[in-house]
């Protein structure tokens, strides 16, 4: 493992009806899918897209483990800013942690390591070039 | 088009909290996730694999139309019946009455049509043999 | 019925991993959340908020019927338009077109009748005032 | 911390084309659905209904941590096998360890905390008497 320059971007996200449950909160599944919006827009910053890499390269990241607390619940028309973070970074993975907040309100904090897998094959494969420019040399 | 055999089958589908929004009850759009289970299952008990037909034949079912109807809310724990009736069956495509009840309560109802694709190409394909044996001939 | 004043809108939605399937488009029912979050959007946009509505006022919309067409699939990282339009509306209901495209290409089609409840009896409640005063005098 | 009977069940949940994505697999997210489902199947064992106790006795259960290691991934068709085994509890909260598998190939791993809440006021309640009762005296 190398370190990391440091790196983090916050996108905001609203609840609709869709992300909620009879608990009258957000179901907790579906905070999984803020944070994945997070990570694939971070992406998108760095001019991956994940369909291309998908279709042309036949590259996709697949969730390894992941740690979520729940802090504090969120509710419908709830605006949501999500945080990424790359904690650690390899040749064919990588961690990230991130978190959610509403104002100034921790709502919820996961770490996520995923990897870089062969779409085909699902072997592993080297992180496309964009991301590893971000480990220091 | 050609007449159908009556051909009709009723599945049941618990209700969770993953089914439903913060107004208490199934979100609108989790409906036809119960319906598209129904139809799986149909195809299912004809020995149609979705997944075989999509992996070996490069064949997937696509949804054209729908036609829904909400009559009365299904709640958490709600244990529901959903029926599956081929109303009319052609070469590449075919449409499917669908209903939804909660003991003798009509929840709701669906008309749907499906196409049959070529999942490369997505040009319309025969529908698989077992469905079609189902036309009188 | 009376006449509305001619009132649409459009928003713009990103599709995610979650949105799709293993066809490798956007899941039939997915669209409905994509359709719902440009209602929710639209009736913010009137400084409508339903969680206000259903906190404060017991007053949730709840959807009766929806017509959709499926026109071309959406797939991994479209950048969709939903446009959201009332073509009718009454003291406790209204009926919106819908449609989401991407760039030109229609991608589907929706008319979804709604009707304003109480959200403890579930009776039929009058529509929020901001909604109303877009009915012609 | 009491220690717990021995106390595991298993059950069976298919994987339809909603639990997908357009890598081809079940999306990490809807995994906690299926844990989830699990665990309220679990409880309606011990004649614990979520819905009765959400509205007679205003009693939730809210997650607070998760751990999920995914190990293979599930795919279209599969029928997964999901284990339900209290490791911990408490008065107001418990542990579960719950795993996923499909025939003898483990799919995922799941440590997950889950606190008892009034559903009003948010404040940690005991646990129904049917769960506590699975604490040895």
């Amino acid at each position: 493992m190398l370190s990391v320059k440091k790196n983090s971007q916050t996108f905001s996200y609203r609840v609709y009806y869709e992300d909620t449950d009879a608990g009258g909160v957000v179901y907790y599944a579906n905070y999984l899918k803020f944070y994945e919006r997070a990570r694939s827009d971070f992406l998108r910053e760095l001019n991956i897209s994940q369909s291309n890499l998908a279709n042309d390269q036949k590259i996709i990241f697949v969730v390894r483990k992941c740690q979520i607390e729940y802090h504090f619940p969120a509710r419908l028309d709830d605006m949501l800013a999500v945080e990424v973070k790359i904690s650690e970074i390899n040749k064919v993975s990588l961690t990230m942690m991130q978190k959610i907040t509403k104002s100034s309100q921790l709502i919820s904090e996961l770490t996520v390591e995923l990897v870089c897998l062969n779409s085909q094959t699902f072997k592993p494969t080297r992180l496309p070039k964009n991301l590893l420019d971000l480990i220091y040399v």
